[in-house]
């Protein structure tokens, strides 16, 4: 069977979280195919070192959901290109599909989603009779795509997003069987965890996908009031440190302060001047984490962690000679 | 078939909210009758106002879970004796029973909660595979009240509470179909909806239920910072101002400053002589909250809204007149 994880990333930021996610499919050792949406939003430099990654890339147009005075609500006015998820549908070249948001992470293997029917999702903990669309089993069809842009069209959204979209179309999934509500397990809300501290205790081991929701991703520098499982948010800079920073070129993402209390705005600044500096302000935040969630992991993460002032660190032009050479034999299967 | 809305009351707080919950009971013009399970924690003079409010009652012991490591673990000491609910399962008169914790309010009247079968309950937002024990349906069997009984004593619960219990008991919930799977609007934990504003302003006007879960109970005084939805908070003391306080003793219950930040606890002070002082306190804030809330029903709450320093206000030794009067009809069908 053919099959894919497909992720969506449309600017700088949630490309990032993109690239964590899919080395952490990875280091799970899924067997299943990575395929990354984008969008114009990611910038040429960055997309180069998503297709040095994933196994296969779409490039996709921002479907904006035009509904300003839903997003307003929620006060997410971000939510709107996240209508773009719905192009996922016309990856008809694969017969099943998992859709994982880009602040989602594998914390271990989960191929057996990909046993789950058409359409499986977990439920949302803000209103656990709708699902979280942040991962959910789907099989492409360009039908089932029409059928959507058009009912998206006709009935809007509730919130402005896909969720509200996707929940408004599978509006019998509460009444579906066991198998269409995936397990909380598959799609865990890290600083839900606070909440029903001994369900965690209880039910942490099994957990397999996190995910970072809400406006405080582990791409901002600001990790001193994440919100999140200190656990997740340390495995997922573990990897960023690991596996992405060394490939990423001169120039990061840079911070903005949020324009109202629950939205962040994340602009990406390749090849400006000010780059550098940002990087490194990043980089330091990534390290402090690390000395106060991983300690024993200190001396390799010093020897692995690139100055990404320097060029050196970045071959422009030759994007993803290194992963390439790193997953060559693994892609192969 | 015989059937009843089932409550319990530790002590003079909860006994406050399990009064406000029978009148939103019957303010909803329910059909079934409500039992009230009451521990010596409860004065003398609560029950008797209990006593007027439901059809029946049943004096029951306190079942601590012994299991203070657990206890300490989700901070929240006061757990242990919500064990005491499982004597609702030795209820037999009944065929049929809808247990509903005391920090419960009805909005809507939800009788068709008796066509669920045993076992029924909601999502908890915590961990939404497990299901939360504040509203569930069940069958009384004194077999079951014994098996449920030796098994927490086996296995003990992973959260010191009854919820952990109940949900190791009836541990294929997740797994059973539709029908054992209360909509979340019968069981909406009041602060959660900030958390999906979206989803409450579609499904807001559905609700029947909500629960004010966590330490800030509407019968404590503090009631500024309550983190619950506004108007359920307002509509529970709009009960008990209009249905509640007037018959209620010269002395009320004492807020003490929580001992650990997500502990509250209650004492009552019947008889004590800073009794009034207390209880003013307490109106004088139910009066705040209906300003801002309830401003079109301000008249006619100022013109019930009883001095509770007043000894006028209560029949001492004649428990439940005035209720009974005004229900004898209602209770007869």
């Amino acid at each position: 069977m053919s099959t894919a994880w497909v992720t969506l990333a449309t600017n700088d930021g949630y490309a990032l979280g993109a690239l964590v996610l899919a080395h952490s499919l990875r280091r799970a050792k899924t067997r299943h195919h990575l395929h990354i949406l984008y969008t114009d939003g990611v910038t040429a430099q960055m997309r180069s070192r998503l297709l040095a990654v994933f196994h296969n890339s779409t490039r996709v147009d921002v479907l904006d959901s035009n509904d300003t005075e839903n997003l307003a609500l929620i006060g997410r006015p971000d939510l709107g290109v996240t209508f773009t998820k719905l192009h996922c549908w016309r990856l008809t070249q694969y017969e099943k599909c998992v859709f994982l948001d880009a602040d989602t992470l594998i914390i271990q293997n989960c191929d057996e989603l990909f046993e789950r029917p058409e359409f499986a999702a977990a439920p949302d903990i803000g209103w656990p009779d709708l699902f979280n669309s942040g991962v959910f089993v789907f099989v492409p069809s360009n039908d089932a795509y029409q059928k959507l842009v058009e009912f998206g069209t006709q009935h809007g959204t509730f919130d402005g997003g896909d969720q509200g979209l996707l929940n408004l179309y599978f509006s019998n999934w509460r009444e579906m069987d066991a198998s269409h509500r995936l397990p909380f397990i598959y799609n865990v809300t890290s600083g839900s965890i606070y909440s029903y501290k001994a369900a965690y205790q209880l039910f942490g081991g099994n957990v397999k996908i996190v995910r970072f929701l809400g406006t405080v991703k582990p791409w901002h520098r600001d990790t001193s009031k994440h919100g999140h499982q200190n656990d997740h948010w340390g495995y997922w800079q573990q990897i960023f440190r690991e596996d992405v920073s060394q490939n990423l070129p001169n120039g990061l993402v840079r911070y903005t302060p949020p324009k109202s209390p629950s939205y962040v705005e994340i602009k990406s600044y390749f090849g400006d001047g000010s780059g550098s500096e940002n990087a490194s302000v990043l980089m330091q935040t990534s390290s402090q984490s690390q000395n106060q969630e991983r300690s024993t992991t200190e001396a390799h993460s010093k020897s692995t962690t690139p100055d990404l002032t320097s060029e050196s660190t970045y071959k422009d032009g030759t994007p993803g000679k290194s992963d390439q050479e790193r997953y060559t034999a693994w892609i192969k299967k």
